[in-house]
């Protein structure tokens, strides 16, 4: 039996987005490529190999966040998922999915990554099987084409599968719209990420806009609206879902910017102090640039000079220390303790069935708490 | 009054696909744009400069053949340009021309071309204004950056016009399957392209399936299509479009690359040979390698050595007296009279409004009549 088979998840749907939740949106990717490969297969063969590859990036793994929040706005609204618009709704929240996976896949590219969850990166993969074979040209640039058509390929699946899910008109009246946004606001996160690097502009304001827009609408908020109109939630709890998805979504980026400096490379997944040597301009970093440009240059110049360098590990060791002593770690803890808090209530206050606030509560600690 | 404001151009929709039509596309994508303002201004001016720069390249022209084609398959399919339909169909055809942006912006850099319609491309903007901000970090890379998200934000305003549109259920449920299949099929296409280029391959089977994919189904049957599904034009009708859109769709290919290595370079916009230079695997080229592999090894190694390189004139003029020599050029006019003839010949017999059918063959010689 395929993974997925509908016949399998049916029975735990109550426990989703625990449970057997995360191989059901696999199993919805999964028979959506394959409802995909008459088509692919005409274009050739050549074609089909490629989606493969597509097919396992998509499989491979992830927490399905997104889907999870979506999944959960749609309970707190009353959503049924014993009733009869389960699938339709699984089937919308599952296509968040290939969105995320043309972002990671274009995103690779942008920052030139190597790896993605432990394997080479799509354009990497093309690059090798283009060098093994010997093929004529630049292996590198043919790697980046294939990931460029394979990103622009799950996007165009992405809404596939909205439109496949065959919703009925008004639904698609209140989810297109925030569907929309989702991809017009993320897209315009990843581009202020791209200039704000380019122009050294390490303001907080920049960090904390990117933060908002790439990550905060675009994994918490955008989802849990999205689930929030598929079962047609009122306003009251729309605002409630926009308050807790912005503040949660911060505070999980800013967890993650911890993570990435002072993060375990065993639960990480990357080197430690990567983002350090990458060179990102996080709210940690501003955090720490705005005391030290005001009361410790050196340390401002140490910071500045070293990120996006080829640092060793005394001198990450060092960085870390002066975060610290700048009291930046302690400025974003205290940011993530804020956040999560103002959500929480915002929460507690919602006409939220219980069931799913119990569950946001326990997602917004699982994606804010510390882990080191 | 801006462009294509309604009610300018409400007037003469009978003349459609001719007369102001451009006009009345050009108006659709514009106030797209503008609808998109709010959203993209939240994100920041940053985001709001770029995306000026995708409205430029989108309004900067191009003969919108695609929505031409698919406003033309509803007509012939007895759709009425004065009726209350009219208004949501020409905005599905609009959409196909931001399909058409994410296919050039991306193509751009994987071609690494410098101009497009006369203007830099949109990487080599973003490159330009990076290098001349002085900003941080390798401009190209920065270029193509800008351009991957650009294009993926064209692709999903394609979406977001077809779903905007609001057309009745069952015209969604005709219209997706065709719209989906057109954007698997085009990536497919252009993944092609890029494969047989690598694996210089120059079989004209490898040469038709990408005219097949990259450029007829996508540019002509496709849109054809969706215009007879927008009409619900019958199944007789929906397979002359198809037969006549491929037919067409691939002549109209084959006379584009005669142009591209005997067009004038005042009427093609690029220069003289460009194809040669950049090393196209034609449907001209695999027919003049097809007859010099077996008369004449010569000549194949000629054309072989040559292709993709920095051809002088003298170069240029050479190759091009090898494919008459060989008997190519007379090929490939051949494959473009009786595609054109059996294209002609389907349409003959359908079941399409009169004006409409004038249309299509009027369109049909223009896109695949000689020109020099």
């Amino acid at each position: 039996m395929r993974r997925g088979d509908p016949a399998t998840v049916t029975g735990d749907r109550s426990e989703w987005p625990r449970g057997s939740f995360v191989q059901a949106v696999e199993g919805v990717l999964d028979s959506f490529v394959d409802s995909r490969r008459p088509t692919v297969d005409t274009v050739g063969p050549v074609y089909a190999e490629a989606v493969e590859e597509l097919r396992s990036f998509v499989l491979r793994g992830g927490k399905r966040i997104r889907p999870s929040f979506a999944w959960t706005g749609w309970l707190g609204a009353g959503g049924d998922p014993g009733g009869p618009d389960a699938e339709a709704v699984l089937q919308v929240c599952s296509a968040l999915e290939f969105v995320q996976a043309c972002a990671l896949v274009h995103d690779d590219i942008i920052d030139s990554s190597l790896t993605r969850r432990g394997f080479p990166t799509v354009h990497v993969t093309f690059a090798e099987r283009h060098r093994r074979s010997e093929w004529i040209g630049d292996p590198d640039a043919f790697g980046e084409a294939v990931a460029i058509l394979l990103g622009d390929l799950a996007l165009c699946w992405a809404d596939d599968l909205i439109r496949e899910a065959d919703l009925p008109i008004e639904t698609v009246r209140r989810v297109g719209p925030i569907w929309s946004a989702m991809r017009t606001e993320v897209l315009g996160g990843q581009l202020l990420d791209i200039a704000v690097e380019a122009r050294s502009d390490d303001s907080l304001d920049a960090a904390l806009r990117i933060d908002r827009y790439k990550t905060a609408a675009y994994t918490v908020e955008r989802p849990l609206l999205l689930g929030g109109a598929l079962a047609d939630a009122d306003p009251a709890l729309l605002d409630v879902y926009r308050t807790f998805g912005a503040d949660i979504g911060i505070a999980f980026q800013l967890r993650d910017d911890l993570l990435g400096v002072f993060g375990d490379p065993a639960v990480t997944g990357k080197p430690s102090g990567d983002d350090l040597r990458e060179g990102k301009r996080t709210v940690l970093i501003a955090a720490a640039l705005d005391v030290a440009d005001r009361d410790d240059p050196a340390a401002a110049e140490t910071i500045r000079a070293g990120l996006g360098t080829d640092l060793t590990s005394a001198q990450v060791d060092e960085m870390r220390a002066l975060l610290f002593r700048l009291g930046a770690v302690d400025e974003v803890e205290r940011r993530i303790t804020t956040l999560t808090e103002c959500a929480l209530a915002a929460l507690s206050g919602a006409d939220v069935t219980p069931d799913a606030a119990d569950r946001l509560v326990a997602m917004a600690h699982a994606a804010t708490r510390r882990t080191t």
